[in-house]
């Protein structure tokens, strides 16, 4: 199983710096909330999951040292980090989420004291943590249901243990099928440009729990499902939409077609905190561009003309119709999404009533 | 127009370095056959018609310096010649086309005088680079029928005139629309990994043609075409067997499997020389595969785990099924493939005799 992304300890907050992967593996104390909006912001740690938790604890680490003895400017502050937060990346909606979650509390709670509504925040972070273990656990125990052993698993980007606070989505269920359920999978891992979190992250932690995995370029896939037998796609998301559309990372949407054209299953693993359903379709998710130097540069060296326009989108949407499943906590949804998605969420808020 | 890629000058022999672009561009005299395989090696000189030529002037290295007063030992020279540049990379034909060219001229010409077969040597060298650019011009003219003004065509690898003696094939096509016929073409060029051709080559010699150019990931190209509207895949091609089926760079296949997804015509600039009518499928083309190291390191810098398990096919072969046409010098060939290539030689026969 794989290792803690993010967590507290004696009251201070610490990063694996995904940055630094794989060449170093380092553990950073991320000490206030201009150094969590900074560290979500050059994805030091990312995933849409991880980042989720990552702002409900810079939130907390905006008011850890206030000492106010009213609570109406702490309810300020926690609107103004909120607020702050929301502005360190658009396109994964477990950011907003999370924020919404913490300031609802926040909000629920103004008439108690000072230094129980900081006790609150802090405890409903960590409660987040240990909600994306139980979470990105049952991902993995539903989606192992699909895989075979022997199969070939193709995933592209990080939706590992380092996507989330420990266990991983799309890669959860591949440490179930193996871990749980002894089954041998195998995992041709696309690198992910232009950030390379295949190669940095995924490769990474499938090596250091001994899941034999091979790297590829991006532009590799097509070739490897035709000649070397990919039985299924798994990919996490940043975002789903009511109708079952996908954002997810940059070349998700071309894995996708791939997939369809060869045949193979596509797969989305999916916690109900990146569902949507305020969103009718996938047009509605704005995505992220990010800077040229992404692309431009790779290691500090220029890999392009200077000057040469870039177009670097981070995320693509993926049509429900190239999705064969989505793997929730909650179970294997099919189509039709409209309303296999609004029975899940029709559910949910009965069981919460 | 480019710039020269490979020529003579006063009996030496230069090429631009291409490993070194876009940061340098460096000319570098190739001074033995030995440097001239390891230039071939290495990619300094790539591109499948730029190969055949540097294969055929490190023949002429190979003999340049002989004095035997004797022609056998020079044909036999010129055999061991060809039988080593032959092993320095397997998929392009050209390579072979070109080999096989010099060395039957050797044979037919062995009853000359020694001076006399390295000179008829080098002048067969040099015609090649006459009718190589002769055939860039001839497939860009037939190229630009097909594309309107305002066209934006999306190109993979590095099929320009620093694949070519001086003009390209992919890109000739854009450039003769552009400078002949006062198009106004744009291009996306995928950045082609894991060796950067497109970001470091195509990008740089459309810049410096003053032609629009936006570079992008690989796996962006999915998304481009939905959201960009690109009305045309352009490549080049290392080797086409007799049914059509195309060996071009790694990533070529699933860029035609997303044109068909998304109903854009998929063209292949194939000059005849890149043809091999003796393969009945692209099934029979040799895929070289290359060091794990051009996918873990880039610039130097390591940007995947030590040991990590790599797959690196530098080609892939696409089925005919997804090309729309082949743009040829002899003109623009649509299916059925079987019937139109084996027209088309059958026509070059009755031509040559």
């Amino acid at each position: 199983m794989p290792e803690k992304t993010i967590w507290v300890e004696d009251k201070r907050v610490y990063i694996i710096d995904q940055t630094l992967l794989p060449v170093e593996r380092r553990v950073i104390e991320v000490t206030s909330v201009g150094a969590m909006w900074e560290a979500i912001k050059t994805l030091r740690v990312r995933g849409a999951p991880a980042i989720g938790i990552a702002a409900a604890l810079g939130v907390w680490l905006a008011i850890r040292e206030s000492n106010e003895s009213d609570s109406l400017p702490l309810i300020e502050a926690i609107h103004n980090a909120c607020k702050y937060l929301a502005t360190s990346r658009p396109t994964a909606v477990n950011l907003f989420w999370a924020l919404d979650r913490i300031e609802s509390l926040a909000k629920k709670n103004a008439q108690l004291r000072h230094e129980q509504i900081k006790r609150a925040i802090l405890k409903e972070a960590l409660a987040m943590i240990e909600e994306d273990n139980e979470v990105c656990t049952e991902i993995g125990r539903h989606g192992a249901s699909l895989l075979k052993s022997g199969t070939k698993v193709l995933t592209h980007c990080n939706a590992g243990g380092l996507a989330t606070a420990q266990y991983g989505t799309a890669l959860s269920v591949v440490y179930y099928a193996v871990e749980s359920e002894r089954k041998e999978i195998e995992v041709y891992a696309d690198e992910t440009r232009p950030l390379l979190q295949g190669a940095r992250l995924t490769a990474w932690e499938l090596m250091e729990a001994h899941i034999p995995v091979t790297l590829i370029c991006d532009n590799m896939a097509a070739y490897v499902m035709r000649s070397k037998g990919i039985d299924a796609v798994i990919v996490g998301t940043d975002r789903v939409a009511a109708n079952g559309d996908v954002a997810n990372k940059i070349g998700t949407y071309g894995v996708a077609i791939l997939a369809k054209h060869h045949g193979i299953p596509f797969y989305v693993a999916a916690p109900l905190s990146s569902i949507d359903i305020s969103l009718s379709s996938g047009d509605m998710i704005p995505i992220e561009e990010r800077s040229a130097e992404e692309v431009t540069t790779i290691a500090g060296a220029r890999t392009a003309p200077s000057g040469v326009k870039v177009f670097n989108p981070a995320f693509d949407v993926t049509p429900h119709e190239l999705v064969t499943a989505l793997i929730t906590e909650k179970g294997i949804i099919r189509p039709p999404y409209e309303q296999t998605i609004a029975e899940l969420f029709g559910r949910e808020q009965v069981l919460a009533e």
